[in-house]
């Protein structure tokens, strides 16, 4: 197994993220998180939102419905382009993404350029395709009684236009002064052809986006302090390798046409580097269309030179599970400590699922779970997230709570009942040392 | 105005709610929660999970995927059943729910009995109508490229089947002891042909749902404990007014037909008593179904014992927009002081937005704005949620202050600079009393 299928087993053996569906069969492109996945989604999530929203003045939160009104993908152009190159083989009717069937060819593929690559079918070995054609990847519903057309809706492609469209309300009753953010985290769809590399192409994902809205001659400013704010929240609050991070400046031919700048934040993931996350100067682009599409006024009137104008646009966007399994790839190891192999995963302190694990050394002795569980409710009262462990012997905790990076186990034995000191062990080095309860 | 639409417009007016595409006309049975209608759900929600799951031993979370296999639907019953009384008026063609058009019907109305009411379409008067039919309440969706009935999904229509599917997975990595509680937070999606009643029937809610499993024969003693739960969270940690909480037990000709308990827990809301959650005892139904549907077995091994069965479950369902409606109704309050007329929300400490508010005096003076800044920045630190208002006169603050739930107000005045005193105004007294920074 690679890396990668080596943590996609990890995750599933102990309740990271178990397939969607799984009892009955699953559901491409959808993944359930267990207990352990939940607790470390929601840490990234909730340090996101105190770093970007809490501890800010300049940023407020948003949580828009998934179900918007069918104009906004419209006015965002995603009805029109948010597609990829369908491909049908004749022979055998499977369907594929062109660009990822065939090699040196782009999103934007004809059905000329595609057929001269005499791509055969993944399939049935065969080499005999239909035209390409434009699927759209936003999932299509009804909404309400009336069966017409006018009553089709989408699940969103992206939460960013939830911010855009809210914009004008949140001027309107908060009065914030520009530079100001509005940022919102909540699922987002993509009807993927062939959803594949575990989480990070999936049908169904949470995103954290901020739409920064900035006076239009300080996007640049405003741009390279959004650059450097992302980079200190990945490395210094998520802990990411900063050597596994590279910026990939999206050349003008690449960008989204309304686009005047984008970074692409890469990841070293195991199966190569693949984007974490986006940085995006989205000029005017989005409030115009809704100023266009609506009728509304998008201006802006500064606070003190009352000059009017549409804010411009500064996007970082990023999805949860992309950060998540980046978390995973940076903190998984496998190594060997004085002939014994061992997978770890080295998770920072302040997103592992738990921060201590206590346990008893013997389960079968009444005083020492009794001294436990003292330790143990004492703990958690103060850090909430402390786990108990009494299965097995004191080696194989070890080893359980080293895969779900547990950065420290206090263990309770009879010295503990003379002298009130347990042994601490230590994740990352597995030392041991003597401590008493009042010191941990 | 009612009651209602008044905190209808003070959430708009402040920016706790928004409906749900407004600046296109509004996308019926949603709404889009606002810069303080964001903090006071992340609220609610944290303080659910923290009371249920990470206070506790016996609960796990999951967050499973909103799209899920379709035979999930089929095995619960609600490709059958979940559906309402739709009617069609033969004149103008508007759509109804039979059962709230017409008096003294229930959901299981038939055409005959609803042509016996005689009643009149609510859109052009008259009584032309077609047969009832079973509208099923779940939004259909198209997964994948291939475009047959086998790709058809649906949106959640309620998250307790995110978990239960989930069951077998926690069982065999986390092996939990009887009895465990599984719980989680996410979306659920229902079709309602008349979205109504601001917040409280909308087409798009979140959910919080524990699916607590126990040995069958323990039923009884864990609904108990499980209601007692329910009554101290909502009174105690939610601060509903115990007053407002009247318990319903749903007789048997009433409860869903695998139910053989269920207590609806009603609330006072501004129109009348409605729904605010739901505890029920489900049986095993439901893994008995995902097993048949399935083919995999359900049962649980006591560790002890080593006796063999499946669990039976106590559900305890909040949807948290009729929790977010029932503190607001509950904290609104329209009063009289020194004859000056004020609203204000009486919101408990630990779900108001902000704690504090601190303010300069005047604005215009540098030196009480550069020491106010030095208190907001202080107690910032500490408590994260503390705002800013240095807009208008004191009293204007005040009333917003007030109308938002801030439970107290710091300001920054003269004699700030030489003694080091600030004024604090308790937002339920409105009383206002000397204290010294270090003091607050």
């Amino acid at each position: 197994m690679n890396k990668l299928e080596n943590i996609v087993s990890l995750c599933k053996r102990r309740g990271f993220i178990f397939p969607g569906s799984d009892v009955y069969g699953g559901m491409a492109g959808t993944w359930d998180f267990g207990p352990l996945g939940v607790t470390l989604k929601k840490k990234i999530m909730d340090e996101w939102w105190k770093y970007f929203v809490e501890q800010r003045d300049d940023m407020y939160g948003i949580d828009a419905a998934i179900l918007m009104n069918p104009k906004t993908w419209l006015a965002s152009g995603h009805l029109d382009t948010f597609a990829d190159p369908l491909v049908e083989c004749k022979e055998c009717k499977s369907r594929f993404r062109a660009d990822k069937i065939a090699d040196g060819i782009s999103e934007s593929v004809t059905t000329e350029e595609f057929l001269a690559t005499h791509t055969k079918c993944p399939v049935c070995g065969k080499e005999n395709w239909g035209a390409i054609r434009k699927f759209n990847m936003m999932f299509a519903t009804k909404v309400g009684a009336v069966d017409d057309d006018s009553a089709t809706a989408y699940l969103r492609p992206e939460t960013a236009q939830g911010i855009f469209t809210n914009y004008k309300n949140v001027v309107d009753t908060i009065y914030p002064n520009l530079p100001f953010g509005l940022a919102q985290q909540g699922k987002a769809f993509r009807n993927e052809i062939s959803p594949r590399d575990f989480i990070l192409r999936d049908r169904e994902c949470s995103q954290m986006e901020i739409e920064y809205f900035v006076a239009p001659s300080t996007w640049e400013e405003n741009f390279e302090k959004m650059r450097a704010l992302q980079h200190d929240f990945l490395e210094n609050v998520m802990g990411l390798s900063k050597d596994k991070i590279h910026e990939y400046e999206v050349p003008a031919s690449d960008r989204a046409h309304y686009s005047k700048r984008t970074i692409d934040f890469m990841f070293d993931y195991p199966n190569g580097e693949e984007e974490l996350m986006g940085l995006a100067y989205r000029t005017d682009f989005d409030l115009q269309n809704i100023a266009r599409e609506s009728g509304k006024s998008m201006e802006y009137r500064d606070k003190i030179t009352n000059e009017t104008f549409v804010p411009h646009v500064i996007e970082p966007s990023i999805g949860v599970e992309r950060l998540f399994l980046a978390i995973l790839s940076n903190a998984y190891t496998e190594e060997e400590i004085n002939g014994d192999k061992r997978i770890v995963l080295k998770l920072p302190e302040n997103l592992a699922p738990y921060k201590f694990c206590v346990s008893p050394l013997l389960k079968n002795k009444p005083e020492l779970v009794e001294k436990a569980k003292e330790v143990f409710d004492k703990l958690r009262t103060k850090y909430i997230n402390v786990t108990w462990d009494d299965s097995g012997n004191i080696g194989k905790r070890y080893r359980k709570q080293d895969e779900i990076g547990t950065p420290k186990c206090i263990v309770i034995d009879f010295d503990t009942l003379e002298d009130d000191t347990v042994t601490v062990r230590d994740r990352d080095t597995t030392e041991q040392v003597r401590v008493t309860i009042a010191d941990i």
